[in-house]
């Protein structure tokens, strides 16, 4: 039996999502807009286990399906607590992601570093608290963080939208998970063009230009050719941006048709 | 004479702005939320130049307004513009944000790596575009572009909300901001052509094709041109690349003196 491929899709989004990545906490959230953003954050970076801390409007919350733009996978398994303590007990680690320092003497960390821990700590139940949009978390809540993570940003302008909050530590959590992806370019690339092939082209367009007295005086004509070359070169030609170079100059030596001498 | 505490936030929200951070250059945009929550954003990552060209509801918007929560600094120096083209003009390097892979070979990015080129590149004038709410960039204007940004996110739920996708850019830039001082620039080296000196050689170019019916059919043609421009942007081309490259066409285009009609 097929399964529709929508349905497929959200059943892919949901595997992405690994045992290990840690549990979205909002606790007091406002807006039912906002937990659906930051349900969709959550699926982008393949978390799951959003849990629900008294939040305003109830739940379940229609704005908040709205708004999380098909991530039923998260918004559908959310849980509901009357208590940060009942919504952080089967977890052993915690974080409080706060925008302002605390008097309370606990590790302070970026959300890349709280990201390096969460993957290489042994904690294997971990979650993340965020506070109310208007407010953030009180004291009573961040006295039951492990660690505080605090966002690096520009001081005088460092209140988040609580959904980009959540996109932010998600965000770290799942480039943290994937290895450094080294640049590349898209597959479907014509092969690389041999040397061969490239000295051919470049013997071809310093053929014609020597022909049209392109170099002022003969003295300069190695220094432009090495810089030309080196222009070129730069393209890191493949077969096919050569056979297209070729037909460029190629094209450009051919009079326009009907143009005349002396037209110009 | 004491400014008033808000006004002294605003400044300094505005004095923690790098001259060297990326133009965000939102494309078609439809709905003023998301301008305003990206504009936010922005200044959060200490971010100003925001350039919106061609917004569905016009600008000023009331709706950016109120979602950009105090980030006035930034909605009220951004700039309109009609076209890709004008809104890059003044800048040397261009990213593309997309969800999903092009065709185009570009060099693929994640933000970390943009991030990183944008403070260690030499291009002194750089930005970001990104594309409507709905349909993301189209090729015509991802091809304006030397290097294509994509967020690695849960492949089968990658597509980011604008604002989000916004964030995480400046976010990185932000984050790379505060880590390494910047590299020293290879010296000797002609500075970085503008968008608009690049266009120029690309109509020139294009237009000395055309006259020579260079294109097989007319429907060939937007590929073709797309082809050529990614291939003649992997130069990254200096200024003085781009004097160079007008100097072979038009040398290009003289007939050899001396060479009569009819001899090949």
């Amino acid at each position: 039996m097929e399964r529709p491929k929508r349905r497929q899709a959200k059943t892919e989004a949901a595997d992405f999502a690994s045992a290990g990545g840690p549990a979205i906490i909002l606790v007091r959230p406002q807006l039912g807009e906002n937990i659906g953003t930051a349900a969709r954050a959550m699926l982008n970076c393949g978390l799951l286990d959003l849990r629900l801390v008294a939040p305003r409007d109830g739940w379940p919350n229609v704005k908040a399906l709205n708004a999380a733009s098909g991530a039923d996978a998260v918004i559908g398994r959310a849980r509901l607590f009357d208590t940060v303590a009942d919504a952080v007990a089967d977890l052993n680690m915690v974080y409080a992601s706060t925008a302002r320092g605390r008097e309370m003497v606990k590790p302070v960390l970026t959300p890349r570093q709280a990201a390096a821990n969460l993957h290489h700590g042994r904690a294997a139940n971990t979650g993340v608290l965020f506070g109310p949009e208007r407010s953030g978390l009180n004291n009573d809540d961040v006295v039951l963080a492990d660690a505080i993570i605090e966002v690096p940003l520009n001081p005088a302008f460092a209140s988040l939208n609580l959904a980009q909050a959540v996109l932010i530590v998600c965000y770290e959590w799942c480039a943290a998970a994937q290895e450094a992806a080294p640049e590349r370019l898209p597959a479907g690339r014509s092969p690389a063009a041999s040397k061969k092939e490239i000295l051919n082209f470049f013997n071809m367009l310093e053929g014609e230009l020597d022909s049209r007295d392109f170099y002022p005086t003969a003295q300069m004509r190695p220094k432009m050719v090495s810089n030309m070359r080196t222009m070129f070169q730069r393209i890191q030609m493949s077969q096919q941006d050569v056979q297209s170079l070729f037909g460029i100059v190629k094209s450009l030596t051919r009079p326009p048709p009907g143009r005349t001498s002396g037209e110009k």
